[in-house]
């Protein structure tokens, strides 16, 4: 079996929602090694300010260990916009796409499973 | 490729999730103008509170221009049972769906990707 | 048509997603009646706090109800770990699934829709 999965964030709830997507994605990686994932994390509104390199240091180092095993992080660019926000100033493990909604509806029909944390 | 789409509402959090869902379909629609988008916003719950004529004026013009551009907004009857409210009292561009959760599930199984806002 | 659909719960917020899916769930198989239902709730995270022995007696009623109309209710064995909690402290219509996020996914490409109460 492949598993495939988006998550999904869209809030900057002092982080709660990403500690928990990024504890869901060591989890499922632990549970299914061995065997293929496609992990996605797609952030749009407010949560992409999650993603700028001020994190705190330890869920950055979550973030570069998944990223390395194959996990994407994709922020949405109009939200990128909205917020005046720059490439530079996110994390370099963030791909940006253009709109996070259309990547969410994209990936789901590729056959994601959809899960928000 | 085919957008098709249902976002849920649930809460009735002063509108936020609201306003993200039609920002989301705003954009969405933006971005893959020229093709095929199919979406749906599937409100139960407390999140029905909120399609009420009393709705503030510019969330009622994006609904309106919304809905011109296909978009469908259901409203669980259930929940509508359950405040007592009657369809007159509901922004007219809002259809009554007998259970929220039987449109989602039915959405779904008909190819529809699923977003919480 | 088969509704085959997946509820998620990952917060302990005081009971309220619990209390709307297990209402989503009620409505619905009283929507689908002589109809073939497939309904699992899945719970990680903090909401396995809230499938504890000592929740409130009608939410217990009701669970044990629909699970004798044969609904599932899974938690996160990852999740029951983080908190120390055992089998015997949970309400005895749980099961204990591994991993709480790999069974969303597997659901999911099972053909179960996604709610997120």
């Amino acid at each position: 079996m492949n598993y495939k999965v988006v998550f999904h964030l869209d809030q900057d709830d002092e982080g709660s929602a990403l500690v928990m997507g990024l504890t869901n994605i060591t989890n499922m990686l632990a549970a299914v090694s061995g065997e293929d994932a496609e992990i996605h994390m797609v952030a749009n509104g407010d949560a992409i300010k999650l993603f700028k390199q001020d994190l705190a240091q330890n869920q950055v180092e979550t973030i570069k260990t998944l990223h390395k095993q194959g996990v994407r992080f994709c922020l949405c660019n109009n939200s990128m916009k909205k917020f005046g926000f720059k490439k530079e100033q996110m994390l370099e493990q963030c791909e940006i796409v253009p709109a996070g909604i259309v990547e969410l509806c994209r990936l789901q029909h590729e056959g994601c499973a959809y899960i928000k944390p």
